[in-house]
């Protein structure tokens, strides 16, 4: 953590919310990141007061979805330290993200010291009770203001927090998806390995669709041939049949989850056969007919491990091991849980401890002003309640 | 126009620019239109002094994309007057955008009216030169600040205006085209119809890539196969093969443009064979061997018709009609200015004439407070230098 931050800390801290009462991306904290992007490069780090961003009506990201973000969680682990998991992975992600819609790369070690610094500073914000986290939502938009269609000149990278509870209101409950055979998310050529917004716009209507019908989420088949499993809309798939983990390859149309990652290094470090490959929606049906499809689960940073009870298949809904989570899935959440709260061994180093330490740095304040900088149109003003003031 | 909308004129008017020196999209006129959505509806529509957007850094547009807009054009006829071009067209397809993604629909003749009224105060920027109009850019975004994937409880929906010349830097001059065939923009199912962010954000990898080779715009085959022409990038393409013309089905992944529309229209008006149908790039190839390809156009809002000298593809240069501009590219060029400039008859009505009148309305003020509606969090704080005040 080397950079220099200009830091402004709030003079008027919001009140935490209870870990009970926690729900998913509702609540925000104290502070964010922000850095601009101009003809400099990445330039004027900073973290200030959770404000308003002022954009120009014009800003690209308002009209051709010139926008990407990132979602990891830090953790308070048994022994009250704070931990990221897997910041580097994420770091890369977006970094990935970014050159699939031409915003401009940042350097990785940069993006994982952005992360620390912030959650850092309000560490205080990480809940304690097991199954809540602090949620870090990494952003870039194109702040640039012109209508023709080209990449911006001008971008904002910002990371706001918020503490959160089970992404799913039902928690760990088993959940019910419906196979989507009408609408597509993602084609081969297209965003769909990309963390970016037009993925989630385009996913709204058949979601929407789906929870009229009882569902949670929908199954997204392949958008060429609607054959192949890809992903669940927030989720990686995966499915067990007999004594087999079966998941679809990071071939570019689904998102290449960290949490995806995480579960598949767990199943092999315990020795089970695990395969990426293409996987037809007529195997998992089959699968479940014959009783040998025994278990499946969604993987990803928002929910976790969500283990899948149902999936409703042209009129049909085929139960999942009973309506009940499996063994496997019990097994990944309790591994999981266990590396992310501090409980266990983390034999792979996916936890970056975050540090308590001293961030206001007098002498960068001045070489990074807190004023607007000139160099972007997107700049940000604070409203007259949320002006900043040294802490 | 009837609806009541508050109007609060700009103190300090802009200089407004000289028709000469004209690009696209990067010059702003005095004034925006505004409208809230929230629990009552969409509310307190207005006009204010154009300004920033002050939003919350979790606005679901910034994350998930949820945001539609539309392009059209107001002329300024040979007779002084001002007209939209097919306003209701154009507001009909943004309420098709807004259900594709779950933007709660709005009325059609009250966008109409929204389009009208703002052009109406600001006609003065609409310019004079032939080949010069004002861009009238309608924008709905989601505005709620929360970091769950499900459709937003709050949007602003905005209108900014733009006097522009024309769209590609070289005029009237035709463009050079790329065939695509490793990218994807859309596939059926997905959101390809739809005026939405993502589509764009999706296209800017391939049109740098092919800019980079010499290239103007990309042409987009069907995302399934790669085999069937789409769209280019801001336009629909027509091929004139021998004395028939050519054109994609409207079948879900490429855009109904308003202008391609009003050109298979004039084509059919004037006699000339016109056939919607899958068309192969196979059959476009073939027929530039054989010498059949006699002309190639785009049709869209902010380019008009751009004629196409070259289609590059797997490495081949396709010379369309010597490089010049076909007769019918140039009888339509014509025929669809004499039209908007009002230099000749309308027959299909597509001009919707924009009266001057005084649109404040005093009582009206009353009913709709200037100051930020409660309803939403996404509200707009103008700077100071831009706080409105009554004309």
């Amino acid at each position: 953590m080397t950079t220099p931050v200009n830091v402004q800390r709030t003079a008027s801290p919001k009140a935490k919310p209870d870990d009970a009462t926690l729900k998913f991306g509702t609540v925000f904290t104290d502070h964010m990141f922000l850095e601009d992007y101009d003809a400099r490069g990445w330039v004027n780090g900073r973290i200030e007061p959770y404000h308003h961003l002022s954009l120009d009506p014009a800003a690209a990201v308002l009209h051709y979805g010139q926008e990407i973000f990132e979602g990891l969680k830090a953790f308070r682990g048994v022994d009250g330290r704070v931990r990221l998991f897997r910041p580097r992975r994420h770091a890369e992600r977006l970094v990935n993200s970014a050159r699939r819609v031409c915003i401009p790369p940042m350097d990785v070690d940069h993006v994982i010291d952005s992360f620390a610094r912030l959650v850092s500073l309000d560490r205080d914000w990480v809940p304690h009770a097991l199954g809540t986290s602090l949620y870090v939502r990494p952003t870039i938009i194109a702040t640039e203001a012109f209508l023709g269609v080209r990449p911006a000149a001008n971008y904002l990278y910002y990371i706001i927090l918020s503490p959160v509870g089970a992404y799913h209101s039902a928690g760990l409950a088993p959940i019910k998806i419906l196979v989507e055979e009408q609408y597509a998310r993602a084609v081969q050529g297209g965003v769909g390995a990309a963390k970016t917004g037009g993925n989630y716009a385009a996913s709204l209507l058949a979601s929407e669709e789906a929870r009229q019908l009882g569902f949670d989420q929908v199954l997204w088949l392949d958008g060429a041939q609607h054959r192949f499993i890809d992903e669940v809309g927030t989720m990686n798939i995966m499915v067990r049949i007999k004594d087999e983990v079966l998941t679809p390859t990071l071939g570019g149309t689904i998102l290449a989850g960290v949490t995806r990652d995480s579960v598949l290094t767990l199943l092999r470090d315990w020795g089970i056969a695990v395969s990426e490959r293409p996987v037809t929606i007529d195997e998992v049906v089959k699968a479940a007919a014959d009783g040998a499809l025994r278990e499946v689960w969604g993987t990803g940073t928002a929910g976790g491990i969500s283990p899948v009870e149902e999936l409703g298949f042209r009129g049909q809904r085929l139960i999942v091991n009973g309506g009940q989570t499996g063994e496997w899935t019990r097994r990944l959440l309790d591994a999981l849980q266990a590396i992310q709260y501090g409980m266990g061994q983390d034999p792979h180093e996916w936890m970056l401890e975050v540090q308590a330490e001293d961030l206001v740095d007098e002498a960068s304040r001045e070489s990074f002003p807190a004023s607007d900088s000139p160099g972007w149109s997107g700049h940000t003003h604070p409203t007259r309640d949320e002006l900043p003031a040294r802490g």
